[in-house]
């Protein structure tokens, strides 16, 4: 199920950014609509309530045949049988999950080219940049970095590189450009009432960047 | 390192309870003293630091040849070489912990027989009773269990039983005597000025309960 092109439109959960609605409904509208990658992200869930969801949204996800991505918890996506782990800079240390994660999807944040470049030295399959853009979703996302830090992760790197934080359809081609191979969204598609809505017009307004026109001759 | 008696004083740490001090000071004396098994807690730690403190404890418990536990985090205890991991009621369940951790030593924690039970037989090594006194050094431990409890706790399962939670040189004789293994202690030796004299005393009070004395004939 994973290769790079699963990287396009990550999703993030959020039960808090989802309000009250059903959490596994507002994933598969968003699958539906074009979201290639599904990361479990519970940052105030105990671990118990966690694995819970981790079990829940693997069937879920292996029927919708894409990749999940546990947040934090190597644990957790192992025993959850996920495809793999996305760690924070204040998370195990790559290395660290690679030892117990042998053949997982290992994605590690990054906030600037020096932590890009460790990552992906370190083992990494891929990097979160961001937050590029201010975003209400991540209280931990620290300051936006900004276009031209991303340019210079996916400059810095020979893994693939997602855009995340405040990244909707009006600046998704943006991103893609400054040589991203995905956008990791939470908000523009779960705050959104119609997720499949949503997922869909960051998908087309993504691919307007990487479309490549054969000139005429 | 690892049989039913390293059970026999279990220190869980809290760098909160040791005030000031070097954690890894405070638990080497208190090995010296009588401790046999060393559960690395930090409720409050990001995954970082709690691994790099993991491995600080590895290293030192290795060398005073006691085994580690890690409390709550499978991977950590994984990534960090610890001897197994202690599991909370809100933490992974035993079953998804022991898959992926096959042969390390799990704990479990229960406060009463039927938690006990489900534990034990989901393959867990030991219980970890309680509260059995109130304590001021798990905030989620609950209310108290109580001797009785205890006592029908180690009735209940063929694996050692731990006692835990205001557990101190005055009362450990009382555990011991409900058939328990051993004793798990915080603050009566981390929040005390002399944790190798605090070790010393609490192996000498419960050792009264279990020395076994032939009659005159």
């Amino acid at each position: 199920m994973w290769n790079e092109n699963a990287l396009r439109v990550c999703l993030c959960t959020d039960q808090a950014v989802a309000g009250g609605r059903s959490l596994t409904e507002a994933v598969e509208q968003a699958v539906s609509g074009g979201v290639t990658m599904v990361q479990l992200r519970e940052k105030t869930a105990c671990g118990r309530d966690f694995y819970n969801l981790a079990i829940e949204m693997r069937k879920l996800t292996k029927r919708l045949r894409v990749p999940l991505i546990i947040n934090d918890r190597t644990d957790i996506a192992l025993a959850a049988g996920a495809d793999g782990v996305h760690l924070g800079q204040s998370d195990l240390p790559v290395e660290a999950a690679r030892r117990i994660m042998e053949h997982g999807i290992i994605g590690v944040s990054a906030g600037n080219a020096e932590q890009a470049v460790l990552a992906w030295r370190g083992g990494a399959d891929y990097i979160g940049a961001g937050a590029v853009f201010p975003t209400p979703s991540k209280d931990d996302a620290g300051e936006a970095i900004g276009l031209d830090t991303l340019r210079d992760i996916c400059a810095s790197v020979k893994v693939p590189v997602i855009a995340i934080g405040g990244v909707h359809a009006g600046n998704a081609a943006d991103v893609m450009r400054c040589g991203a191979s995905g956008i990791a969204v939470i908000s523009a598609i779960l705050a959104n009432a119609d997720p499949r809505e949503a997922a869909r017009k960051i998908a087309a307004a993504q691919k307007t960047a990487t479309d490549i026109r054969i000139p005429c001759p």
